[in-house]
């Protein structure tokens, strides 16, 4: 027979072993911190019309849409992103009262260029939470909260919060003297900053100065805005520098909100948010605060592990009522994460088993014995397979990167034990039945 | 400006409030249970490629699949069940050594006839275990053990096992004299007992035997086939019966292998294992054991909650490399799992917060108790809007479930406590600051 060459479809990843292990507890623990901040799970489909997805937010992300095709010629599409499904659930389901916090934890989809040293697969698992509903700094600063709780039970304490809001960085853009048509491509240029550097920036402004639109960007432009976006200091040095420059209407609230959530920030005592006037968020449905979290190990990865800001246009919008829907959010990116933790800790776990039952002519008991432990709360896998060698069996248990065998012959029936064996130290003990769960349970746990 | 007539896709479903929640629990609980048998988690791409997915197994699911479209105009398509990506899961990942014990939950897509109200929607969620790689009856014996765990964990404790085998049903067929070119016809006819009633099938058959193919099922084989289905009795008197009439070696051969199941059940006590020897799952891929499971109350679902069986062929002639890959699996489907709980379990709850913070004038000092109350493990909401009457806070509150509120004002934070109203008894109560957890959680587990 010739054998057949199925692959897997391109971009996409299978998740076993240590990875799905490691995935599931990540998703654990941001579901339990969500829970714990009054988020409330909800789910979408995967699948949304054409239109729904076509209406706003992608921009770029249009491009890598998946088309899906139903028996009745539908044109309908994966979702690309947590947003504009959940503007779509809103506007769709007319009992929602507002405030609205959500969570969601699921997969989307987009057809474009992957880069697996740094998690970005076609299918990839986005952790989002929202709040509808609320106009007022508050919303941002739980969410400073919550990003601050989830990365310390991560394991991924040592990162660092960067903040700004888009009314102020409009407000710098107007202290540069920055045209109202070049605001957008500098923007662009700003959000590079992560890849390309802050000398990267200024050299991509000034080619910006070169290209057909150069005139709506002087030289005076760049430098004015170099000089404030290469400020440093403290978050009070920052707000006082910035205070003095910015003069238009939109900066100056834009300052008064920074100013209100590093307020809360510090009645909260979350001393790693960092004042970045620099920072752009490329979407451009953003309109208020702007949130990027940064591990401060930028060996493993340079850019934003976790990313967000308010957008108090686009939920409204989508709906069509005239209605403002004040909205903010933030999105984990699963496999990222994974990556990052997969990088930090030696020795995760490869099998979710802890203890595996080889029978010696045993099967009917050991299948009962199995049976009890397993109702009380251990992870047993057993031999089920008939006639093996011992030494097999054991070695297979060890492929799995299982620690612990029990072995059950006749004797050990009759006494109402197992012989457990350590099989990272070789040692055994004959331990009784009724102590196993506690014997097995106490070495894992050391 | 004109409202949007956005809608979401055709048969699918927002989850969200007590369905999502309960979605969540029914998961948890599958998923400790499969853990605790030995099952690892993996997790396969939604989108494989469309040879993979057209090579086996589906049948007439083929005409429900979604396509799906890249950019590079490859042909892919969305996964309609779990079994075919294991199978192409393990023939692309050489890594993988036998016995593959693996559980999945995730979501499958099928573009047929939506039946909400039997809980079956486009897009619905599998939550699957296999063992491949023991030809044992052990196998089986270890799914029903964890079918009686599940159930028994979800609340669902009353329900009925039915096991068969293609091999006895086989013989079955031989024993009535049904030619081979007929045997997959009465299959199917018998497929449809839930649906159709014994007497039901029994007019199926007999239109069969009017059609082309008529020459094929005579009048003699319906009324053997129908006397051998209408059996009755506990198992060892239908095994006994069997045993009388079966003469086929494939027969007999799935003779044996039931008594050795039965005889596994019997040593794990699993008395809710009982033999049904019309029991036909309609996929073709069965080749052995098959199992089904029923609620004992058949006023919610009357057809399987739970289903599987053994293939031992298809994991095999997928890899093609000519080694037989003994396989054997069940099915738990979340949704009508959700929509059965639903309707057994009045007060489902409709949200997963625990406490609603009211600031009263005292925003920064309660987003500081909110941050220091969640860090213990309490599920805390707050008032995050400005200047609202209190009433029309605790109305919120009410309005999303929750069944307690605390209040702080100024009062509130000289003494440090917070007033805790129960909305459910109109009652209220002050309590010290470090006391709040141990209150709300009491209160809760009442």
């Amino acid at each position: 027979m010739a054998k057949n060459n199925f692959q897997k479809a391109k971009g996409v990843k299978d998740w076993y072993r240590k990875d799905s292990i490691l995935r599931n507890r990540i998703k654990n623990t941001l579901r339990n911190v969500f829970e714990r901040y009054g988020y409330n799970p909800i789910e979408t489909p995967m699948i949304e019309r054409t239109d729904v997805l076509g209406y706003k937010g992608g921009g770029e992300i249009q491009k890598e849409v998946f088309s899906v095709i139903d028996q009745g010629g539908r044109k309908l599409a994966l979702r690309f992103d947590q947003t504009v499904p959940l503007a779509r659930f809103y506007s769709t389901n007319n009992d929602i009262r507002l405030p609205f916090k959500r969570y969601v934890i699921g997969e989307v989809f987009r057809d474009g260029p992957t880069q697996p040293e740094q998690g970005r697969y076609r299918i990839f698992t986005q952790c989002d939470i929202d709040i509808l509903g609320v106009k007022e700094m508050t919303a941002e600063a739980e969410l400073l909260s919550l990003a601050k709780d989830a990365f310390y039970e991560l394991g991924l304490g040592d990162v660092e919060v960067n903040i700004n809001n888009r009314k102020l960085l409009d407000g710098i853009l107007d202290y540069a003297g920055i045209k109202e048509s070049a605001k957008n491509p500098a923007i662009v240029a700003l959000d590079k900053m992560d890849k390309i550097g802050i000398e990267g920036v200024r050299d991509e402004l000034e080619n910006l100065s070169r290209d057909v639109n150069g005139a709506d960007l002087t030289k005076d432009n760049i430098n004015r805005l170099m000089e404030t976006i290469r400020l440093k200091g403290t978050n009070d040095y920052l707000f006082n520098e910035l205070s003095r420059i910015i003069e238009s209407e939109r900066g100056k609230e834009g300052l008064k909100e920074i100013k209100q959530l590093l307020d809360y920030s510090k009645a909260m005592d979350l001393d790693f948010v960092k004042l970045n006037p620099s920072l752009a968020r490329g979407l451009d449905y953003y309109t208020g605060t702007t949130i990027e979290v940064y591990l401060k190990n930028k060996d493993i990865v340079k850019s934003a592990i976790l990313a967000g800001g308010r957008y108090d246009n686009m939920v409204g919008e989508f709906k069509g009522d005239g209605k403002e829907v004040p909205a903010v959010g933030m999105s984990f990116g699963l496999e990222r994460l994974a990556m990052i933790i997969d990088n930090y800790e030696k020795d995760l776990p490869q099998t979710t088993t802890e203890l595996y039952l080889i029978p010696l002519k045993t099967t009917d008991e050991c299948l009962k014995i199995a049976r009890e432990l397993r109702s009380k709360g251990l992870n047993i896998d057993i031999e089920l397979r008939e006639n093996r060698k011992i030494g097999k069996s054991i070695n297979y248990a060890e492929s799995q990167g299982i620690n612990y065998v029990g072995i059950i012959g006749q004797d050990e029936i009759k006494k109402g034990t197992v012989m457990i064996k350590d099989l990272r130290k070789s040692e055994q003990e004959e331990v009784k039945l009724e102590a196993i769960i506690g014997y097995v349970k106490a070495k894992i746990n050391k």
